[in-house]
């Protein structure tokens, strides 16, 4: 990579950055050979970054917690993926003029496209990712499902702004799609191990998407790979989200096969 | 170069960005293998673009034309080498305190240090440039010399500043030191064929030193070669004053060869 003063920059704003997007983003530049660069940086102060990103002529920032919904205040337009659901994972800086968009929400959108809407759904979450999920199942028609939370406050209010309904506890009838949408079966954390939804009920299921990255196959996933079912993965999601920022900051689409390759390099 | 979130950026901000900063810093980190990058932005809201370096902990940035004078506002802290000349070209980041210096008068000191202190110079030049060049001599103690400018208001103040004579035309006694702080002699400007000072001066004096870098070598410093005397040219004004920022950024001092090697990379 040779770096001028023409080169574009690309960057992201997390609280604690990852190299998942600065690894995937430049391996894209470099198969397409495009004159771009990406860099992850943190910030305790929101509003000077985003107001750099737009001094500086920064392409595109990538926005990951705990700033989705504050760096709304600091932006010019939010695009109809973001204001569904009130939450940034994306700013594209056009000649000084920042447009904000959930990339999540519209890899979601994508990944359940093929998925019949007259499917019943059982959503388990409901904070940032919940509301996009559940959001996305609302934009695409599905038209009966349940968002399964403790919090009954975020739970109530995240079925009532999607027309679902909210559950303390699991339907023992099931779902056609489970979706995972809490830490459950994340590397790491307290529930690594452990199934976000139960044998019989995946049993009963037939699709199945976790949001959970990582491990690329979580326990709930690989239960219902053994099982047959249709499995969408938070490795799916969180490429295809990384895909969709890649496009709207370059314009251009790559093929499934240097996605695909680019993936494979930032996850080493 | 491998770019991971722990990357330090580094930057440079200019109403014309060039290349050579870019290179010239890149190649050494590469050099050193140094976890850094280089890049160069402009930008039409320097408040925001100086608020970015801070918010954003990018480590250093450059600041030239028309900058240097307009970023004193933005900084927590002048340098002596900033403050004896108000103008700035450094700016370190120091977890978000921001201390700016002024590197081109750093190298000129340093170039100007074996030149015995008695000599007499005649300085050509009433700009930014030749602010930083007569408190390099003023600070050196050199003790006699001339500014000559054909603006009178800016040598007169320049020279007053400084403890010197303002001359609005030459002195045809000469002087031991030359020096050339105009675009006379510079690549593409109207005066690109000129000698800055008349051969018969340049054949009395003992040093010249002529501040335009491009071309590496000006008529003026061509003619002075000619005649044996000891010449400092833009070109090496330009790579100290540039190996002083990096030194500053990184804390370390690379050797004269890696530093040559970077200046030659950063010219091609």
């Amino acid at each position: 990579m040779r770096i001028s003063k023409d080169t574009r920059l690309c960057m992201s704003l997390a609280g604690r950055p990852g190299n998942f997007g600065t690894r995937f983003h430049n391996a894209l530049y470099e198969e397409l050979g495009l004159d771009y660069l990406y860099k992850a940086f943190t910030t305790s102060d929101l509003r000077g970054a985003i107001g750099g990103v737009r001094a500086l002529g920064i392409r595109g920032c990538a926005v990951s917690m705990p700033f989705k919904e504050a760096c709304i205040a600091y932006v010019d337009e939010l695009d109809p993926s973001a204001a569904v659901i009130g939450s940034v994972n994306t700013i594209v800086n056009e000649d000084g003029y920042l447009r904000a968009y959930n990339t999540d929400y519209i890899a979601v959108s994508k990944l359940l496209s093929d998925v019949p809407t007259d499917s019943t759904f059982s959503l388990r979450g409901s904070g940032g990712m919940a509301k996009a999920v559940a959001s996305a199942l609302r934009d695409a028609g599905f038209l009966s499902g349940t968002i399964l939370a403790r919090n009954e406050g975020a739970g109530r209010a995240l079925a009532e702004a999607c027309g679902y309904t909210w559950r303390p506890d699991l339907d023992p009838a099931g779902a056609d799609l489970l979706v995972n949408v809490t830490p459950i079966g994340m590397t790491g954390g307290p529930e690594a191990d452990d199934l976000a939804f139960p044998p019989e009920i995946i049993e009963r299921a037939q699709t199945v998407l976790d949001v959970v990255a990582l491990p690329p196959e979580t326990p709930l996933i690989r239960h219902a790979r053994t099982l047959g079912k249709r499995v969408i993965t938070g490795a799916e999601v969180a490429v295809l989200q990384a895909l969709e920022q890649f496009v709207l900051y370059t314009g251009l689409r790559p093929t499934d096969e240097q996605v695909a390759r680019a993936a494979a390099l930032a996850r080493g």
